[in-house]
């Protein structure tokens, strides 16, 4: 058994939470007597000056997974169609809800859109879920492939619902929420618990055309996102020089575990976040970390990735330099078999 | 405008959340930056020994409010009643999951249970939502004649939810959990923020046998609960003691405002818990007391209750001893016109 774990299986900012969140934190005591607003007025309000969308566009929930599981209530009994690879929650809360799921799977080690041949089938669907940047291997979709699906959701009638929860992370933080005025099918999916490291809290938000906001929120229990996190998230919306300060971090490490693989040759994904797929058909990488405490996130349940990558968070220096170690150590011991 | 403000809407402890919460407040901090368990384990685990159920019989949720969601997502489609007065959650949670939702009316002052004439009409519905100790009126329903409704609706195949989220707060601490065992179409539902006076935190659970907990399972998102709620649940369920005091607390606060509303000539509600309606067919003393800056609860959203009564939680010595003081100038104003 190793001596100490590492953790690079959760995609949190390796920077931990703003500081101001541990300077005010005897202070949230308070709000925990209290009901939170059940509406979370102020920080909706926050949120939408923020995207510069309309409040009525604003629906906080508690953590990204309430979200999903919310939007997919509105979409009980419908068919609706998952880009896969992707984070296995769409599907979960889409079963649960009665939906019929099928699957579009794009191809590694690139994973790009293929417009091509999504379009033609989006007139069968009720919905479509894409995940950009991303997870689990942190590309960004081409833009132009993405605007695209999102103008012929619209004409096929197929809400089209875009989570973008670890968009912070991207060098200019790229996002499609501005896109909602114009295609009142498009939904954006955020969350607030990886670029602020605050997973624990639970806080995440759907942005999306009035009306969709209003059936969503029928489905949400009453006081669902807790009062620490709605204060702490309203100290998050301030901390833009954080962002941009984590942001630069972690596009230096990565740069440094850049070159580290190509110079090992060691296949990775094209990421533009805080974490990357590590291709290993082998198969032995995993449990070679494991035994030296460094704990990867196996892809097994990441339909067209399983097995053959496997994901790593972008950590600290420390961390990341533990990492390069272990896999300079595998690829020693791999050519010495 | 009051220049201070006492709010009896919210039927929270009056001593406020057990000492050793807020001791050891800075170092929940820590539990943010994590992932909460989304199976919560450990809290599971506490609360199936103090209750003397299985593990499997226990779902840990994020507030009495998202078990009540989870509980109507189970019932999709299905019809219900709703045995009122009641807490509107049920209703507006079963409306969102499409259900067919009747109501069975008991009738002021004493709003007891009328077996005879409820019972006849189980076979027509699917799941009977009751609340003992009664939101909002405090009621206690005579046990056995509870007793008699959860037989008949096993022998009548209709689910029966028994809300006990004030039950801690009764002389006795009576339970209808340990039936679950014998009654497998019982679900017990319980708060935790009303006695540990942690509403701002979200937490409560369900106890139901082990297939149910899985269905309703199937439909909560992923660590809903967040962590300092674990943290904190974990602790609250080693305060026995505080809850004996706080049990004493308010029976003592209680028999002060009995005597004092009986020599009054006022009439209240025969409450075992930590509130109680009072009658006013005049409908003056809602804006009476509001301008004195005390806040009651108004009954508008409590069919057979509306606006004739008016709910008071049970606070410290201090603000129930104000409203009596607004309650005695009211009465003396009004024999003065």
């Amino acid at each position: 058994m190793p001596g100490s774990i590492i953790d690079f299986s959760a995609n949190i900012n390796p920077l931990g939470p703003p500081l101001r969140i541990k300077e005010r934190w005897s202070g949230f005591f308070e709000g925990v007597m209290h009901y939170p607003d059940p509406h979370a007025v102020e920080l909706t309000k926050a949120i939408a000056e923020k995207e510069a969308l309309p409040m009525a566009s604003v629906l906080v929930g508690n953590g990204g997974a309430e979200i999903i599981m919310l939007v997919a209530s509105i979409l009980t009994d419908r068919k609706v169609l998952i880009i896969q690879p992707a984070f296995a929650e769409y599907e979960q809360a889409c079963l649960a809800a009665g939906c019929e799921v099928d699957f579009h799977q794009l191809d590694a080690p690139d994973w790009q859109l293929d417009v091509a041949r999504l379009i033609p089938r989006l007139r069968e669907y009720d919905a479509v879920f894409l995940c950009t940047p991303n997870n689990p291997t942190g590309v960004s979709f081409e833009r132009g492939a993405v605007m695209e699906l999102i103008s012929e959701c619209q004409k096929a009638d197929c809400l089209v619902v875009i989570d973008e929860a670890f968009y912070d992370f991207t060098e200019d933080a790229f996002t499609y929420a501005p896109l909602i005025n114009r295609f009142p099918h498009l939904l954006v999916l955020r969350s607030m618990t990886k670029i602020f490291a605050i997973p624990g809290l639970r806080l995440g938000y759907l942005l999306a055309e009035s009306n969709i906001i209003k059936t969503v929120k029928s489905y949400k229990p009453h006081w669902s996102v807790n009062q620490v996190a709605l204060e702490v998230g309203r100290i998050c919306l301030e901390e833009e020089a954080y962002i941009s300060e984590t942001r630069e971090y972690i596009q230096s490490q990565k740069q440094k575990l850049s070159r580290f693989y190509r110079e090992l040759g060691v296949t990775v994904s094209d990421s533009t976040v805080n974490f990357y797929l590590l291709k290993d058909e082998t198969l032995s990488l995993f449990p070679f970390l494991l035994k030296r405490g460094i704990v990867p996130r196996h892809t097994d349940n990441f339909p067209g990735v399983d097995g053959m990558w496997l994901r790593f968070a972008v950590k600290d220096e420390r961390d990341n330099e533990a990492l390069m170690e272990g896999v300079r150590q595998w690829k020693r011991q791999g050519s010495a078999l």
